[in-house]
């Protein structure tokens, strides 16, 4: 490369996205980029000319190792949707003038759909006026609801936490024995895809029964079913678990979470903030069989909890970042980089590029025939699909009993 | 030792309960026990014979491994309190008549202040009626709130899971930007005392600022106070991480949590289920402020969270599990193992045997000058104390990328 690189990161943080920037940024200067810098806060931050000059911010192979290692976007991330080209030509000039000033070969955008929406944005708009600039997007986010790649960095390492968290809870609830019995509901990310609740199956194992249900957001909800089997399962077991996406819905449409009010308060918008599904489902089971009920939401940890890594997953983060940039610098624009799966069992997987246009705004859902006939558990081909994507550890480098990460960068408000 | 041993384990799961379990089972085995019997959901499995012979589930060096890094009590829970002596003599002959037919030597019985009560009872009955069978009590809480004891097995990993996800969750929180900024509130175990919920300060290091504000249960909370305080950290920051513990209670005696209701579902007792502590502030936040909030429960997942387990906190669990049996084949009766701290840095603790007599149901609360002036802190003498019981770890045994734990006994619902 002769000239400067530029990343950044855009949408919701996962334990990954920063193995990707540690990928960009040494595949970047290995192939002689003078500098690379890193966006603050994605594209927004960008047009305000908030960026970092990365070299002052990694300075040694062990702060590598900690980026690695150091959960949510490091960079900071936006959630901003470029206008339309041709609504809107200033913003475009914007950035292109920063782009030009900063002398940037190649931009790299690690995100979801709205990230590499960007991307072909931004490289149609340089075909459009000539600019040499290259723009590559890197795949990101712990949904894994991106289509054309065979999974996205990120979905690995929160499956591995949701496997082992749902195994832990169930452990947990089997101590105690309860006199009508206790029913524990966990909720799970996922609004439309139900590939994180699915992963809750991972906890199933020869010193574990797993969830007894898993109730997906591609399957209606039916709440009078799903008593009906909680009461069935009751009548043999103590303790029975449920995982539930925070996105299934009822026959009608409604979320599930909106079928309660959470309190008398109102939140930013004026609208009453809703309990969630979790929360909901287990004061219904607690009113309907007078049992005890306990609402579990594994909430952000889920895409955070980097001491629980997939070593599999911060490879192919890293990997992924650092294709990003071979491609770029190679001359591919408006493209992404998309894992491609060549066999399940030895695991193999490399990386290829796929055109930017193609991906459309489409979100992958599970497979109907991965999900049993009556709606309430994965099949063995969802396992076999996931299974690859947990596997092994990064280990947390430890300072005083406590993981370290990267030191972030100071942010302006 | 020329009879056997029983051992069982009661009160709340935490992620050291096994590793007492397998500091009992080897202690009395290399001491010469005959056979290392454990009930079944303790004492109340116990009267219905519900018990195991451990060797046949113990089977090799590895399942003692595994057993150290299993969650929640292996041989299950119960929250049973005997009756005092003299009101009801029947229970006490129901349990010495198979404690006899068992051949017992020594009861060993791990749990927190319930349990030493009924060590307590089960000594007297014993010393009252003759019988040469020995009872020792082995501490065990995440809450820490046990007297006489420096510290108490399963507070260790609790306070490392708490410092580590808090950390993480800081993190996750400062990625996107809300126009109106960000407040998180997590909740975190504790009704009485703030030992969890002061762990969070753990999150605090070179690279990040810790949480902002953390509420114990210890000091009276004033909700209009804590209102303002975010307004003014709003002004310059914009993600604001609040810890509080579940048991905060206002001026007039009151829970935070029952300041809301959750829904019109009532729960198995006929009442309103409550919703949490943090959604609670988080709603008010959000109606009051017009940010966007969010709550966060740490939830079960902190005290069964044996995947990121202490070293320190699990070899002493395993210790004082030792030394429990090494009392009660030497003679003693009626006593707990407690953990003495000799010196902080270098981290040198040790065990010994105190009379159950004088624990008496004492709460160890967190002293007052252990908590900054303003009640929205905890010092450094705190850290001071913590830090050295969250040290090391436990690597977990991983197949197929999940944490294995030893296979779980069949229990009766």
């Amino acid at each position: 490369m002769k000239g400067n690189v530029i990343v950044g990161q855009s949408g919701g943080p996962t334990a990954a996205i920063n193995s990707s920037l540690a990928g960009v940024y040494r595949t970047a200067i290995d192939r002689g980029a003078k500098k690379v810098y890193g966006m603050l806060h994605g594209i927004e931050g960008l047009m305000e000319e908030q960026y970092i000059d990365l070299s002052k911010h990694i300075t040694c192979d062990l702060d590598v190792e900690l980026l690695k290692r150091t959960p949510a976007a490091y960079l900071g991330s936006c959630r901003y949707k470029l206008p339309d080209i041709h609504k809107d030509m200033s913003v475009y000039e914007k950035i292109f003038k920063i782009l030009d000033k900063l002398n940037i070969e190649a931009l790299i955008y690690i995100g979801g759909n709205d990230s590499m929406d960007t991307i072909k944005k931004l490289s149609d708009y340089a075909i459009l006026t000539g600019s040499p600039i290259r723009f590559v997007g890197c795949p990101k986010t712990i949904d894994n609801d991106l289509a054309l790649t065979d999974h996205t960095p990120g979905f690995g390492s929160a499956a591995k936490y949701i496997g082992t968290s749902v195994k832990e809870i169930i452990r947990d609830s089997q101590c105690l024995i309860y006199p009508k019995g206790l029913v524990s509901i966990v909720e799970i990310m996922g609004r439309n895809a139900g590939w994180l609740t699915g992963a809750s199956a991972l906890a199933k194992g020869e010193d574990c029964d797993g969830p007894d249900m898993i109730y997906l957001p591609e399957i209606t909800f039916d709440i009078v079913k799903f008593r009906d089997k909680v009461k069935k399962l009751m009548e043999t077991k103590s303790s029975v678990v449920v995982c539930v996406s925070e996105g299934i819905r009822t026959q009608d449409g409604k979320y599930v979470c909106e079928l309660g009010n959470a309190s008398d308060y109102v939140d930013a918008f004026g609208h009453k903030q809703m309990g969630g599904t979790a929360s909901f489902l287990a004061n219904y089971i607690a009113g309907e069989m007078k049992c005890k009920t306990r609402a579990i939401e594994l909430s952000t940890l889920q895409r955070a909890g980097s001491h629980l890594a997939s070593r599999v997953d911060i490879l192919e983060a890293y990997q992924v970042g650092g294709a990003a940039v071979k491609a770029a610098d190679e001359g591919d624009t408006g493209k992404m980089v998309v894992l491609v799966r060549h066999s399940d069992d030895p695991y193999q997987c490399g990386t290829e590029v796929k055109d930017v246009h193609k991906i459309a705004n489409d979100e992958k859902i599970v497979p109907r025939e991965w999900i049993n006939k009556e709606g309430t558990y994965v099949t063995d081909e969802f396992i076999t699909y996931v299974r690859p994507l947990i596997q092994g550890d990064v280990s947390p480098i430890m300072v005083d009993g406590i993981p370290r990460h990267l030191y972030h960068p100071k942010h302006k408000k």
